[in-house]
């Protein structure tokens, strides 16, 4: 039984708008149809929760990397919730054990983790489109990543890449 | 979709006796078997790699939570490889993430964590029997782990204690 | 005897352009002038090593987190090396145990670091100016960073904000 | 300027005997006095509290490793607050960034310690003398570390190791 494709889907976990709620929970209902596992942040909040919720509505495995050390605060649709501890020092941990990334909007805690995945060379794609981070990230890491609104170009792209 | 039952697994990777590899073995198949989740260290070495097989043997899915930061220095067996980049502190992520805790063997590392379940409460069965590790153990931590060599007692009191 | 302040100076480790090098070191050496501890990711490259050889020609005290577990992969003038073993989930520690922070240039470390920074509400400080940085950064932290060319406003800041 | 000589002392938080609160105030003298850096967990408890006491008030600098991610949650001595935001994980960067390592006393945590700083192969010394605990590490690690009720036969054994 080889190992499994991870997909990570970051994004920030408060003021979120709707658009980009529906966004993640279509990547992550896509990516677990796909066959895909997602593996989020965690937290019952904001992208994380709505990702989850959309690959468990598919019945997709959701790993979950938390930053708390135990209890159950833990977003709908994780299905193996894997406590550090560590706060927000799992984000090394999401990035490292992503083979694609997904951002979905934009936090802070989310460009801690885009940074972190371009610095892996980690196939990274940003949504939706905004080009203030596009040219920002460009910058710093030419060619290096996609940037689109499109699901079916996110997955396409992560399907070549994997 | 409820989150699923997680048990680690942890012991030495070097001068293990081909009993405690036999015995890892047959417990990784067990695990898998009652349907849990089986955790482990992940690296291709020892009671890590022993576990992983046997779990992967019964079909089971295996989180192997990596000291590297990437690469495929993996034990065989492992369906969700966990990378960390975070060397020996991977061990508290083994605990705090693990519902039951099973010491096959002991090194420094399984001591290691041996000490970190008992500080969480996390139920924990130290495998086989070993006088001295009782004794050792039960200073300080009296009445918190049980000891055995049978794997049929490992399992039920498991069973009982999730 | 209370505790010291501690200031972080982050900053790339490659492709270091020779003026934000200078700018690296002058400001090491402004901190130590001030009686504050530098703090630095530790290594023998770039921003790390300059600032750090600054603050140690004032006699300064240099806290170095390192990503490594063992070596003498230390930067000159780093007075107290801290091993962490932890790769990049060390940015966190750096972030959170100084007082306040001086981006100095931009990488994908960098980045990573102020996002943390910002999301931690820590008096953060970018050098040298750049604008694309700035609309960036403000667009998701308004009125939370300060961005400048010059040392004494840094360092008067910084002193202001303690 | 080299770097210093860094010793750590472990030991537990809670439940510690009067006789071994003094041990830890002495230690903590006695590295202070020898010109080392003393390293501890940082919290105002315990063996962390005293050692820290000690070797602050011979004029010492005092690293406190801290679980937290913020906070005034510091032993009292401490000069140089190191907040790792990652609980127990912390327990590896004390090891790592010692060059020698005392346990006072004997807490699960600080068998997680003990444990670890063996597998590091670190000049280590467990005080006060407990047979139990010497014949458990020595079926682990024969030879490799000291055991003593004496404050100067430890420093001389850590001065000759360093």
């Amino acid at each position: 039984m080889p190992t499994q494709n991870i997909i990570g889907i970051m994004g920030p976990g408060n003021n979120v708008p709707d658009s980009e709620l529906q966004l993640a929970h279509t990547l992550g209902r896509a990516i677990a149809h796909q066959g895909w596992i997602l593996l989020t942040g965690g937290r019952p909040a904001g992208v994380m929760e709505a990702a989850s919720r959309g690959a468990a509505s598919e019945g997709g495995t959701v790993l979950g990397i938390l930053p708390d050390s135990e209890g159950t605060n833990i977003a709908s649709g994780v299905t193996l919730p894997i406590f550090t501890g560590m706060g927000n020092a799992r984000n090394v941990i999401n990035i490292l054990s992503s083979h694609g990334i997904i951002a979905c909007g934009l936090g802070l805690g989310t460009v801690s983790e885009i940074a972190l995945a371009l610095k892996a060379k980690k196939p990274t794609v940003l949504m939706p489109n905004n080009s203030l981070a596009r040219d920002f990230f460009e910058s710093l890491a030419p060619g290096q990543f996609q940037m689109t609104d499109n699901v079916n170009l996110c997955i396409e792209y992560l399907r070549s890449a994997l």
